[in-house]
């Protein structure tokens, strides 16, 4: 696997051992990222994503050490190096490394290529179990580094059963662990604007689904989940993927939907024609 | 500076690339760490140090590589190669590399020796100005790497010459960014055991105030740290320090109070004489 990664300028050999210890991402979690993935060859949306991965930055008050086009270009040689049609990338930002381990002096900015995650095609349409879990991230707006309940309830997920866990709080849900949440009552699309991080694919499907439905971006009441006709998921590596079971109860008839499985299809017309 | 860490079994020096980007701690915050000093080159109540890592090990489920027994040779090691007579010491645990980017396979350990940071008397006497600031820590009572706020917030601290951020959530305070808080009413001491991670300085204090004060252990309003007499916070680094401005108010006569600088004088007396 000849993967390689970008660090500071430098592309090095994916598993080099590449950050000092006093790092403000390590030794404070003060880090973001974003993560992405070509279709045909050709890096999906990067305007979208590369737009996203600043706006985090303005956020958490980094300033980019490099431009979109430059960072095209070291995509491009990345992409070439791993001798793969389709690759992966993650970007990570950090506050780079503190002397006194509290002021960002310089950030640090890693690229790294992936290979794809593993597609599960039956999966989606078999649908997923996720685990109601009462929380809602901090600064949910940036794609932070920061998925400490995700990683402590792993083997939780694995033991249930479960896909991913579905944040609510005071009643309100706002998003899973790395994914966004539609339902549908009848025709009409809702989905959630608040507390979240607002996805790629999130968007992508809310333009697939005007044509067909009607789209209603509000805050979303966790008892309205439940008592959904469908609901779905969407991100990155998940595409649309119908949720069936949330904690112990079913969605609708504990199937995939066929107005999910409709904007699944129409999603996977589009990646699979993207850059054709 | 031949200050050195210690990563996985293997000594190093200080600088070293060491981290791998595939660690859990650096790509999705999951980590953990403590940190201590001496005084006359003996760690300051090491057993407790160690205690409170292991419970934050416990917390979030992490297998601590090590025993205290071969940890408190690598410290001796470190200590001496460092040719310091004092010196502080930084244990990070992390999820370690995740080829899923998910799920803990082993933990990473590492053990930085750092300088002791510049201790500042003269503020211990004049005391300090914090910020309030909305918010209460995730999963409390680990010792995290989640400081997102504390760095986000560094250089609006500067600004405003404030030394730190004092949380509060729904009229109840918790603690400072890095350090635990007191209150006088009277003679009456008073301090949280709610949302806080428990210091050890916190700890050590009590001890030495019990003989000379009454001592209250309970969740504490935001408004009684506003009337109180006296304020201070405790910690590592900041010992026994008064707090004296709460944004833009005054505590009590808006100096260092009489009873905060006893337990001072008490603290610095017990490390001055610590390990003869």
């Amino acid at each position: 696997m000849p993967f390689h990664q970008y660090f500071n300028g430098e592309i090095l050999p994916i598993d080099s051992p590449i950050f000092k210890t006093n790092d403000l991402g390590l030794l404070r979690g003060f880090g973001l990222f974003d993560y992405f993935r070509t279709y045909n060859g050709v890096p999906f949306r990067w305007n979208d994503y590369w737009q996203r991965f600043e706006n985090s930055a303005r956020l958490l008050k980094l300033t980019l050490p490099v431009t979109q086009q430059i960072t095209e270009k070291v995509l491009a040689d990345l992409h070439a190096m791993s001798g793969e049609q389709e690759v992966a990338f993650r970007f990570v930002l950090t506050g780079g490394y503190a002397p006194d381990s509290v002021h960002v002096v310089q950030p640090n900015f890693l690229i790294r290529t992936e290979p794809l995650p593993q597609d599960n095609p039956a999966g989606r349409l078999k649908g997923i179990k996720v685990l109601p879990y009462d929380y809602v991230r901090d600064l949910p707006e940036v794609k932070t580094t920061n998925y400490v309940h995700m990683v402590l309830m792993a083997d939780e997920l694995r033991r249930q059963q479960a896909a991913d866990l579905l944040f609510h709080k005071d009643g309100e849900i706002s998003e899973l662990t790395r994914s966004n949440i539609f339902i549908f009552h009848g025709d009409k699309l809702i989905t959630s604007d608040r507390n979240i991080l607002k996805g790629i694919t999130r968007k992508v499907v809310m333009e697939l689904a005007k044509p067909h439905f009607e789209v209603e971006i509000r805050p979303v009441l966790y008892k309205e989940v439940i008592l959904a006709d469908e609901v779905f998921t969407t991100s990155t590596t998940k595409w649309v993927m119908p949720v069936v079971q949330i904690g112990d109860l079913p969605v609708g008839s504990g199937e995939a939907g066929k107005r999910t499985l409709l904007l699944q299809q129409l999603f996977e017309k589009l990646v699979t024609d993207w850059g054709k």
